[in-house]
């Protein structure tokens, strides 16, 4: 049966690009290591027509696709699992750019194209495509849709999803929806678009996706402020959208340990700002003139220093400063696991309800959790946070990890249900979070989920046991 | 079976709230007077768990049901047919603000609120609502949201789908999802906020929102210019868009034979410029100050007269002058039914396509239906055109219709179709389009929209015949 599939794959496809021997595991393993499976093959069509026909072949014989982008997922979504009978179908060999439309504003692309390609493309013809995240060098706009991904620009632009107006996806039958379109109204029917953004590839496989391109701006600045506490920190946001509207298009936060981390662990890079409880990032992009975004930036900080939200600021001066402010923003993640093993918490909260969910989490871990450090920062603008735990200092990270890990996760997600609060922001369900998503989730949502998986892919193919369990 | 239903609901709802006799047109005809049903009662619930036990109540009877909001449709999806077996499920008693969070900038309302109470509840905090449109002194948000509604102010804030975070829905179930979220991040599986959105009542019941606020503008101005053919007018948006970026909140367009028939019927609205093929509305809200608004408004139309881009402009002195030129734009509609009945059309083009479809349309219509008027005008921002047509001039209107609307649909239609549109911009499917949809629509798109609408309502009860049609 697999013996025969393989041939037909092979068939389908040419031996080169129906992988089963060797070292598989650049697609088997996640990004992270905390995910190591076993695929029936990777298999690597290049063309729409191609996926469709891997999908009919696969459906035919009852075996399960695992679709698969740059494999940057955080929630283990993209691997396959250890039992050696899923095909995980890499788009990574469909990386046309297909089109660019500048009166339109929109750009047509092949799902396996790098998020960073996109980007590049898009400012050679002269725009914007604003979509940023650390893994943009590798990860794939396809991936980037399947999981709704967020990043630095959400404040202004939104998530993936509300970056994307058309898409072409290859259903669970092997079928292929020509939804391409590059319309920003479109009322026929339901919004089978958005259905499938952050579905993390269980209702079928995006194989192009028509994305929105916005105008470069004439200037960016960037900017750093300390504040005494988190409230404060929401209260610098709201007189900076008020006072900048949609200029403001970065809005991050980091609490002190962030910035000692990093201080620590990545000595070369200059803080600019004196340590304080609190750090911001701000960023500015103007239509107008770099003049005019200095004079608005200084504006704002001035009267955030005189109502005293703010303590410090700087300015970047230039380019080069402004990158070293954003630097000090992404390597985070990374001083993190230089100070070892740690616990991610990928949440959101109501804007309103972040300083008291911060004050009540932290209260209770350092209750429970005695010595646990915690590594507070995020995109405050979209009520976005990472609230990640690190083993207290000097102790063996692993062992704190396998003690601690269930139970600060519950403290965690019981806090964030308690102030209306999301436990995936950004990072999607995949593996990682299909029970916690089953045991909080409003149950007539889940129902409903239940009810739309089951209609579209009834045989359950599609990246089983990512996102919904079936009961 | 049908009296144990009724003295059910009169059980429930009180009599009163159970419409039965008398003049029920107010809930049985449309706005539009092209659709004349009659219900087995008009209900109206006061609360989400009334809603939910009528929904129960008819689901155990195997009676549909089609729910109602401002009843200001124009594609007939929201009264009942000839049937006289449908109940009329009004959500006009539920209008009460549930809250407002001004930190999160959101605001959560009952679905019966009218669209214009809404945007007084966020002006009276301080506030901005954006959705904009016509009917918003009778239409309300659950009905805006249930038809995914557009309006005037889509190219910055998008379409009341973007503008809405989170919903209460009863399921056909009568189940009620509580899915009144804040957040403008959360990755906890598929998106069934957006899949309810532009439902138009088919998969469930809208009683509730969370919906995004926006700050309010230091100042909002309004210009007119005119243009000598249509792609002058997308060159400027294209500048337009360039040099204001997101302070440009409205674009307009209107071809002469529309701002002809405003001067024939409305004499008394001053039109500020002369008479041209083509005129432009824009429209710009500054968060930084009325000076600031003009200079970058002048510098613009400067450029556009000098690039040749326009032939002449006006820009708004005073509030009265800028409601004035808005006053012109909305009048359209209204002239048109001065003028006699006629054949709309509310259709989507790529921006880049819009003046090859205009010009092959036109040329088509000009040849087929000779003497036929195109009263073409929209917001040419979102691609969204009304390509309007009027009877010949003096002629029998009706007759007219009677005898043309079908070839002048299918020329339209066709025309749309080879230029990459749609036929439902911002007005929906409803009754109006169905067949429309089924016989245009990507066939994958029909079978997954069928999937779905089977998989949640499996009875087929909720606003039947609407946007999909069940084989």
């Amino acid at each position: 049966m697999q013996t025969t599939l393989i041939a037909s794959l092979c068939g389908l496809l040419g031996d080169a690009h129906v992988l089963q021997d060797g070292d598989l595991s650049a697609w088997e393993v996640d990004w992270r290591k905390r995910y190591r499976g076993k695929a029936l093959a990777v298999v690597r069509p290049s063309s729409t027509e191609q996926v469709a026909q891997v999908v009919k072949l696969c459906a035919a014989q009852g075996v399960s696709i695992v679709p698969q982008g740059g494999n940057t997922g955080l929630v283990g979504g993209g691997v396959p699992n250890a039992s050696g009978t899923q095909v995980v179908l890499s788009l990574q060999r469909m990386n046309r750019v297909r089109a660019i439309d500048a009166d339109n504003l929109t750009m047509t692309v092949d799902a396996g194209c790098v998020l960073h390609a996109v980007q590049e493309a898009a400012r050679a013809a002269g725009f914007w495509f604003p979509l940023s995240l650390a893994a943009e060098g590798s990860c794939t706009i396809g991936g980037n849709l399947a999981t709704n991904a967020g990043g630095t620009q959400v404040l202004r632009f939104g998530n993936a999803r509300d970056l994307c107006l058309g898409l072409e996806v290859v259903t669970p039958h092997g079928e292929v929806w020509h939804g391409l379109s590059g319309l920003r109204k479109d009322n026929t029917g339901y919004d089978l678009r958005h259905l499938m953004i952050g579905s993390e590839g269980t209702l079928g496989i995006i194989t192009g996706a028509t994305l929105k391109l916005a105008p470069q701006p004439a200037a960016s600045m960037t900017a750093m402020a300390t504040c005494a506490d988190l409230p404060a920190c929401v209260r610098l946001l709201s007189l900076a959208r008020q006072r900048l509207g949609d200029t403001l298009t970065g809005f991050e936060v980091m609490n002190d340990v962030s910035l000692a981390l990093v201080a620590q662990h990545m000595p070369q890079l200059r803080q600019p700002l004196p340590a304080a409880p609190w750090s911001v990032l701000l960023e500015l992009s103007d239509q107008q003139s770099a003049e005019h975004a200095r004079t608005q930036f200084e504006a704002l900080l001035e009267a955030a220093l005189e109502q005293q939200v703010i303590d410090d600021a700087a300015v970047a001066e230039s380019v080069a400063q402004s990158r070293t402010m954003w630097h000090l923003r992404e390597s985070i993640p990374l001083a993190q696991a230089e100070e070892g093993l740690n616990i991610k918490h990928d949440v959101s909260l109501p804007v309103s309800r972040i300083a008291a969910f911060c004050a009540a989490a932290q209260a209770q871990l350092t209750r429970e959790v005695p010595g646990s450090r915690l590594v507070n920062f995020g995109h405050l603008g979209d009520g976005n946070l990472h609230f990640n735990v690190q083993a207290p200092s000097g102790s063996d990270a692993a062992a704190f990890l396998k003690r601690e890990e269930s139970r600060v996760n519950t403290i965690v997600y019981d806090c964030v249900g308690a102030h209306g609060g999301s436990i995936s922001a950004e990072h999607g369900v995949g593996a990682l979070k299909v029970g916690e998503l089953a045991a909080r989730k409003d149950a007539t949502a889940l129902s409903m989920m239940r009810a739309v998986k089951a209609a579209l892919d009834p045989q359950g193919l599609m990246n089983p046991g990512r996102v919904i369990q079936i009961l």
